[in-house]
């Protein structure tokens, strides 16, 4: 296992590179395709360009890890250490223009993620974590990020991407904890969770996620003192339905809602 | 009339003041207070020192201005320029700790807005418009911004601040368009109208919103070639109802629905 030193400088270069592959394209015109047939689930050349710029250094400095990638598909799923890349987390956010995309990068060993960056290239800020510890670097430096307390679901500030994602008993679960916080707050993607890690919201929940999107987001979160499960409580590895939280004892109170409806 | 390049040099000065005033309380711990008994209206202590700096500049420099401000009240609303100011447009973001929200200045003549900037710190990037033209400095440079060529509405793009905010017939004929467009996006507060004159999304639907939400946008959508009114089609500086578009002719379209619910 790399330690966290060496993760942390290599996800430097991890970071220069997406972003150089990534920025010519942001706000400026794109050819949005369609992934779906039904729906908005845009792909654009930006993010195939990041997943490539970042898989090129990966397989130069670890050949003997995996990689699992939302565009370029997977390759040595079996290693004990697996990365798992998002190039542009919030692809809608970055097609409108919005400043709240991310690009993540994510490592596990043995199935468990250890290692995570959101990095923000436009912004110029990069969280990190590795589970026992958080940090932020931006333009003023690095320093350390934790979780606040708030163990009243009624003083809790909740993000989500989209309250429209919850359907049937998920949507009845969800809006009870939306009738119950102090705020809801809509169209947060990665940031909702890098929000958690620094003690400025207390909740994100989340239905339909891939691995990707959560995995390089766990450590983070981990190492800033909160808690991220799926709804039953188990491992955020495989995606699915999400609850973050920054105080243990509030993620505990919201499970005991969102657990009659996982799935 | 100062002339647009004089009040582009002195909008630098006033977004230096307010950054340096706002910035130190971005993502620290915050007391927030509430308003309104009912709901979440939070006020911080750095809006209310964002706005401090800035009317002490425009008093020094322009003293027979009149300043309407969302914290500090109301100065000479009878004269013929009139700045309008909110420092922390989009609370709700500032408080989550998105880089999302904006410091909004903007200046009338005659009630007409006919100089406006939004200036986010945390990002470094300035949007300006003076009815005529529309620009953005970021750590780049300057250039000039201009709105995107999008007529069809199934075609759109379009931005909400939150879409719990329309009732009744608005929320009837809100939800008609949502129906109809591309992707809707919410949580976008300023933003929204920023990425319209950058040509990144075409419509922007709110209600509710006061005259110091939008006077400093109108300015530079229209700079950028778009069109901002209430959804009678008339002049949007007293706020309310709000409908801006980047294409005059999806402005039209969508005017139609909006008229039925027009207040």
């Amino acid at each position: 296992m790399p330690t966290s030193d060496v993760l942390s400088a290599f996800s430097a270069e991890l970071c220069q590179a997406s972003s150089a592959a990534i920025l010519p394209h942001f706000r400026a015109a794109l050819s949005v395709e369609n992934k779906l047939a039904e729906g908005f689930d845009p792909v654009t050349v930006a993010d195939r360009a990041g997943e490539e710029a970042l898989r090129a250094l990966i397989e130069a400095r670890f050949p003997e890890h995996g990689i699992l990638g939302e565009e370029h598909g997977n390759v040595r799923l079996d290693a004990e250490h697996v990365w798992v890349l998002d190039p542009i987390d919030g692809t809608r956010a970055f097609i409108c223009g919005l400043p709240t995309w991310g690009t993540l990068i994510g490592l596990t060993r043995g199935g468990k993620p250890v290692f995570g960056v959101m990095d923000q290239p436009y912004v110029e800020e990069r969280f990190l974590g590795d589970c026992d510890k958080a940090w932020l670097v931006n333009r003023e430096g690095t320093r350390p990020i934790s979780t606040r307390p708030c163990a009243d679901l009624a003083q809790a500030i909740m993000c989500t991407t989209h309250p429209g994602l919850f359907q049937g008993a998920e949507a009845d679960a969800y809006r009870q904890i939306e009738g119950t916080v102090r705020t809801a707050r809509y169209g947060t993607d990665c940031y909702g969770y890098a929000m958690i890690a620094s003690g400025q919201v207390d909740l994100v929940i989340e239905t339909g996620l891939q691995p990707y999107d959560i995995v390089a987001l766990a450590p983070i979160i981990e190492g800033a003192g909160g808690v991220v499960t799926n709804w039953s409580g188990g491992s955020p590895a495989n995606g699915g339905q999400i609850v973050a939280a920054g105080d243990p004892a509030l993620h505990a109170k919201v499970l005991e809602i969102l657990a009659r409806a996982a799935v």
